[in-house]
């Protein structure tokens, strides 16, 4: 089934305790276009400015990543960001951020997209995943992510936007800060309340838990790592594979989700195991299914 | 086959945000015995003093405990330990420590115990476990814990202690500080080298570790728990029924190690529902194996 994706395009500076990479691609629609694509072909809507070194259309050849709703802004600039981890590769902090075009109007989702059936909406303001969600016609299954200026700054938006989705997928500190409750099954509980029928909630190193209106909860450990260069993208290339699965499988009972934890789960460590997408470029689906089977037997008893 | 537990009887007082057990029952080995006795007898070792309140013969009763390894030192006093747990219910404060018996010499393995196939050494200097599984004849597997103040300060017993163990079972701060490395699949791994041929760490919330020096690796969740009362005892409850099922069923292969650890997670989610042992002791095996079962339904795809 069709598979829409808005979210940024970015130019990224990471500095990571074993090195440093420069003006390197990054962006939420880029890593999860890039996981997503090993699945499904990809419908992708993003913005960028005229200062953009990256060939999108070189980097995704021959992956089935449709850049139709790729909009070039001639005067305007691509947001930018610079973040350094900490030791233990989990934490961060964002040393510099120019939101640039994603300061702007968002991008128009193009009219041979507007019956996509899976649709996420990766970071960004809720009025702003609201206003994209509505260009899309009938959509069978949304997933968005937020973040903690959002939950802080913009909670009505956000719970408006969370009786229109059908899944949340954020990380652990901002299930917290969304429930108002340290306990994560109690999170995930409350913030179903909100209204999405599903909540992810991603931990790092320690996996995620997955959660459903329904009573069904999921479990699944991350795929374990002895050398992560780069976590950024983790997040949006858990979510690809988690989407991209879906929509290559149609389906989303309880079943399949969870298969689809386990492939986010497995994109997501080649991801950290480079810098940007380095990662996901080295591979294909054969080394990912090969990884779905490790992560089995180290998982089940 | 025979299971034998050296450790500590303890009288804590234990301090949550959600309330306060004064002068209850607990130790090391009082936690591990409870659990194991699920599904093996159990050969108890340990010592209290004369103001020790507890009738642990009436506490074990129909438990298959057997105390003949039980000491009571008249002029000594009992181990006592206040703890307070912050917020987040994994990490705490020890208020207050008064080692009394257990700065004394270690109890004697009674005659008819020094035959035992399985023993477990919990927590005490690494010179006296060493010295306590002198006293056993032939063990078949010996696991043993840890903590922080041996692996700072007694670091070469705590090595020559590991060369004559089959397990090491820690938990992640106390992995990372012997390994003295971060990432915790590297930690297992380091701690393999040091000479004994399984790790598991315990990583509270987060679930558990376990490597083999074969290169095995099993990665499995905590238990969802929405409501901790009391994580005292929580590690050596695991400890316990990870010790018992191997006991009951008197095999070590991996597959069965695997089953081990999901047991000692979900004994361990009893422990933590209620202060002191009220959690273990409301619970019996069939409870226990129909969480079993959910624990393999809420984390297998």
């Amino acid at each position: 089934m069709s598979l829409l994706v808005t979210g940024s395009i970015g130019i990224d500076t990471v500095k990571t305790p074993g090195g440093v990479r420069e003006n390197c691609l990054g962006g939420a629609a880029i890593y999860f276009s890039m996981a997503a694509s090993f699945f499904s072909p990809v419908r992708f809507v993003g913005v960028i400015g005229s200062d953009c070194p990256f060939d999108l259309a070189e980097i995704f050849a021959g992956r089935n990543v449709d850049l139709a709703g790729l909009e070039l802004r001639p005067k305007s600039k691509t947001f930018r960001w610079t973040g350094s981890y900490h030791e233990n590769m989990d934490d961060r902090t964002t040393e510099c951020l120019e939101l640039n075009v994603l300061a702007e109007a968002p991008p128009k989702v193009p009219e041979e997209f507007k019956d996509s059936e899976f649709v996420f909406l990766a970071n960004t303001a809720p009025a702003l995943q609201h206003e994209l969600l509505g260009q899309v016609e009938k959509p069978v299954f949304v997933a968005a992510d937020t973040m903690n200026c959002w939950i802080q700054n913009h909670m009505d938006d956000l719970k408006a936007l969370l009786k229109k989705i059908d899944c949340l997928i954020i990380n652990e500190d901002e299930a917290r800060m969304l429930a108002n409750e340290r306990n994560l099954i109690k999170s995930g509980k409350k913030i179903l309340k909100m209204g999405t029928g599903l909540v992810v909630i991603k931990k790092g190193e320690s996996g995620s838990i997955m959660c459903s209106s329904d009573g069904d909860i999921f479990i699944l450990p991350a795929f374990p790592a002895d050398d992560v260069k780069d976590p950024t993208g983790a997040g949006d290339s858990f979510a690809g594979g988690f989407m991209g699965y879906l929509a290559q499988t149609g389906r989303t009972d309880f079943e399949t989700l969870k298969t689809a934890v386990a492939y986010g789960t497995v994109v997501a460590s080649f991801t950290i195991a480079d810098f940007s997408l380095d990662g996901l470029t080295s591979t294909d689906r054969a080394n990912i299914d090969r990884r779905l089977q490790e992560l089995r037997n180290i998982t089940q008893f």
